[in-house]
């Protein structure tokens, strides 16, 4: 009987089963999470998941359970789905909807669809002399508000209102939002009804796409923040904002027309309108979402780190310049703090942060580190400046998870092996690659407790001899060799680790794990009383969970309690597209959440500094 | 011992009294209105009224009642003043506050000043490491919202918060209008808040700037409506807007320009900046609301003559271009009808439509008529296409209520007396003096029921010579010559009423008392069952109550049931911009009252041509 190997995405594991396994049977073995309440029969549709390449045909459960743009998207039932080839399986820990239920993969969440954007299509009788209602009056009464609140309306709305009842013969889809009409639209409109998911990073912004009427994704797109040309960071951007005459309106400018391309190239792809999209709901950090506001960043950029609002706030597309449908409404999540954004609150929403459950840790690693700890109920954050070490940038050879950049690293018995994204010579290494790398030189014992590279002087005699040949000398620093450049000049280069590169990884790791040191003992928790530690972002999604550990990026809990959510800041903005409930979550976060200034505490400076160290 | 002659305003009414007689003596013995629930002992304070020339010395009940700008502006209390010279007394039906209440003088309402402006100072602390707060956060805790519904915030607010706050050491003044946090004022402007009333006219715009902290009318201003190059009245110009490109627009900022320099006098006079004005309350008929909301007044212009909307319509200052506070709000009061407008339900409002009491019709003469009665708590009421004769216009020497002018006719044993507005030579004669006229010539016998002026060969013999020399021909017609023009050549002329003349008015009244005669019949009423005729506008304030029931303008009923109510529609203006709960009335009036389209009613064409003859 054959045998293939299979591949889980993102957390690369792979495991060779025989051939005719389920894909869940696997998924169970490895330990994975994957929800079968139906027992793996095909009933109940909760364990789909992405297969690559060709995925099989359809069977009837997938067809019963999955939607067209699903289907396209090569998802099936990891329970209906027997490995019959090599597999690579991605666990998309994403928004599925189910019968008018919106499941969140990998989280234990499930809530309504319940946008606030609605329509509905009615023939209104004519205006007669005996009947001289006004033209909104007569939606209104055709909308049969019986009871409830009259709904409240734009004066621009009424500008097109007689146009668009007298050219369909008082035939009108009515657009609300909330309690506001916001389109009377000619003719019947229903079929059309999206809105559209950002989560802007002060590196890339992605935006998605949703089908308001049942929450599928029909499209994706993404660009690098363009106000990069203002500075790489949000500091110094906020420096920009302030120093410069028009520097808050580059900014907002800047970001404002990204999205715009976003949203024509996802309409696109989509094959929709833009004024299809009735709402766009966005994420990012505190300085990201004031600069999208157009808000004057400056108390962000000193003590005390003060934010203009903390508050969600909704204005006019129209308003804003941003190109949905003119009246559609842009939602900006809460923040929590200066330094803690609605991205964290989206993280939090995609966490289930607001339902009951044992002691849960969430870390988005990025440029600057988000921590979030629920106990018994009470939320707190703080945040840590990681500095970009971690994401490969400001290091020798360090690059983004991009193609030719190393993202794992292993030491056999007798070789370095790489994994090199795309298949291509390396050309850097990424931030999952570092951390491989370093937790298997701290294992080799060519790194020490202090973050010290030992000379090969030091190594001789307890080191083989493949990896002491890699220790070399880079521009009069101790380096290590991960990847020697063999191809043709200019192709491909040495990929070295430098002794600098080393102490720039401790910065980071030091601020992330002692803000995670002093939460939990903010909290009176142990690292061993968290049930899970939840790792979002990109970044999260492709580090070894070992690794982490053993460089003590993470503390020390067994790897099964540590689990990667994918980017959770954007699943946290598609779910508050989908439900006005999650943006009653995301206020209910914002109030209720402690933010612990860590700069504040007097025990900071110590930890960072034990923190440091390697275990 | 000596005895003065008083007159009183917008009556006309005059006696003469021994000196040293109290003025509220005087109005109760001519049956004047007037409120003196304190038996005249100075107590209530409800008996002001205006002086000219010269008013007394304020006594100690005025300073008591009055406030410093009602001082200024000639007010002393009736029941306080001796008659000791010759006075005119104006006895305007306006609104005055007495410890938070505020009244309307002439009618019996009183409510409570609650306008949704306020205003309140807050010294907030500076944020710090412990108090991290964000801007917004910082005020609304300063603001002790505690418990209700958070206040809602404009997205500009916040881009000015943090220099707001920091300029002024967070010592600053928060505006909130509504839920609405709508300005944040570095230091403390609780002193200055301020609103204004506009009653928009086909051809005079009037708005008057009140305190809204104490609803004092610190000054009005008043324009011709600009949008007259586009056509004298309503429907010429919904033609222009619809028939041109540009004509909607040319129409709305033509009124918003207007509105915009009646703002600008007004705060000149009154000492106040723009952006003091936090609101501003419009009433107008259908059509100018449209126009100046910049809706379509397209189904205004045909059957069945269907508004866009009837709904008050609130927008943000600065989005309609209109120089009060950019984030003060428009309010625009709501219509009933395409022919029955704000206006209208200002006149309602005025008159207390919504208190219980006796039927009631209150009657608004323009060049368009409307009607509003209420009965045993059901309101009605309709339009009627007056055209614009007893306004002066379209006739011979037809004249607007200006300078030159006659205003009032009678005849005596042996001569025509003429009221001449100003004293001046008569140049032209308007409404008031058309109506006292005809009623004369009809008395007199000069003209026959069906409306036909004799000749001076059907009268020889019956009628006074100086009276029959008068009878002239012009152009060709049978005419009455009002005034010689004796002055020099080009300074007067004769003033005439020629018998083309007479049709207008007969067209003009047949309007009006068949649509008074088809209302009452509607709701099962005679005119004898009226306990009141309240009569509104400009118009209304300055004609004798014996002519216009004389000539068949008004039922026959006893003039003490007719009553003066002045600018109800402006009253009713104001009245909204003070209080919350004037708006929420003046919804129910929208939606309570019944409109009936005399047009689709069969016996109109009847009722008209039977109310054109004279009684």
């Amino acid at each position: 009987m054959k045998s293939y190997e299979v591949r889980f995405q993102p957390d690369g594991l792979r495991m060779t089963v025989p051939s005719g396994t389920p894909l869940s049977d696997a998924m169970k073995t490895l330990g994975m999470r994957i929800q079968l309440p139906c027992g793996g029969t095909g009933k109940c549709g909760k364990c789909a998941v992405e297969i690559h390449p060709n995925p099989p045909e359809p069977g009837p459960f997938d067809l019963k359970h999955l939607t067209e743009p699903e289907l396209a998207h090569s998802m099936r039932l990891a329970c209906q789905t027997r490995v019959d080839r090599p597999m690579s399986v991605l666990v998309s820990p994403g928004l599925r909807v189910l019968g008018g239920k919106i499941l969140v993969d990998g989280v234990d969440r499930v809530f309504d669809l319940d946008t606030p954007v609605r329509k509905i299509y009615v023939e209104l009788p004519a205006p007669t002399l005996e009947d001289q209602a006004a033209d909104l009056s007569r939606v209104v009464r055709g909308l049969k508000f019986d009871g409830g609140p009259r709904p409240e309306f734009d004066v621009n709305l009424l500008r097109e209102l007689p146009t668009a009842l007298r050219s369909s013969d008082f035939k009108v889809t009515v657009v609300t939002i909330g309690d506001r009409i916001s389109g009377i639209e000619p003719g019947d409109t229903t079929g059309r009804r999206y809105g559209i998911a950002f989560d802007i990073g002060t590196t890339t912004v992605v935006g998605t796409i949703l089908n308001l009427a049942d929450g599928a994704e029909p499209a994706h797109a993404s660009r690098l923040n363009a106000q990069v040309v203002y500075g790489e960071d949000a500091i110094s951007r906020i420096k920009h904002a302030i120093e410069h005459p028009d520097g808050l309106r580059d900014l907002t400018s800047a970001i404002r027309g990204v999205v715009n391309e976003i949203i024509a190239e996802a309409c696109a792809l989509a094959g929709i309108e833009l004024n299809d999209l009735y709402e766009a709901v966005f994420v990012g950090n505190t300085t990201m979402s004031h600069l999208f506001l157009g808000l004057n960043p400056y108390g962000l950029s000193r003590i005390p780190f003060v934010p203009v609002t903390s508050a969600a706030v909704a204005l006019c597309a129209a308003d804003a310049g941003i190109g949905i449908n003119p009246r559609g409404v842009l939602y900006v999540l809460p923040n929590i703090a200066g330094f803690v954004g609605s991205d964290t609150v989206g993280v939090m929403l995609a966490c289930s942060f607001l339902e009951p459950g044992p002691p849960r840790l969430a870390v988005d690693v990025g440029t600057n580190g988000e921590l979030a700890l629920r106990k018994d109920g009470v939320m707190t954050v703080c945040s840590t400046a990681a500095g970009p070490a971690l994401e490969g940038a400001a290091l020798t050879c360090g690059m983004r998870a991009a193609s030719g950049a190393i993202e794992h690293v292993s030491f056999s018995d007798s070789a370095v092996e790489c994994d090199v994204i795309g298949g291509v010579p390396a050309v850097g290494i990424c931030g999952s690659g570092i951390i491989d790398l370093l937790a298997e030189l701290l294992d080799a014992g060519f790194v020490d407790r202090l973050g010290r590279l030992l000379t090969p002087g030091e190594l001789a005699g307890s080191a083989p001899e493949f990896l002491l040949d890699r220790i070399a000398t880079i521009e009069g620093q101790p380096a290590f060799v991960v990847s020697r450049g063999e191809g043709a000049p200019g192709k491909a280069r040495d990929v070295v680790l430098t002794q600098r590169d080393i102490r720039q990884i401790q910065l980071a790791k030091g601020a992330i794990s002692a803000g995670i040191d002093l939460i939990l003992k903010e909290m009176s928790l142990a690292p061993d009383d968290l049930d899970e530690i939840l790792l979002a972002g990109a970044f999260g999604n492709y580090i070894r969970k070992r690794s982490a550990r053993r460089i003590g990026l993470l503390p020390a809990v067994p790897e099964n309690r540590i689990r990667f959510v994918g980017n959770a800041a954007s699943t946290g903005a598609k779910m508050a597209l989908l439900s006005s409930a999650v943006r009653e979550d995301a206020d209910r976060i914002r109030h209720e959440t402690k933010h612990i200034e860590l700069a504040a505490l007097p025990e900071f400076m110590n930890a960072f500094m034990e923190h440091m160290l390697f275990p």
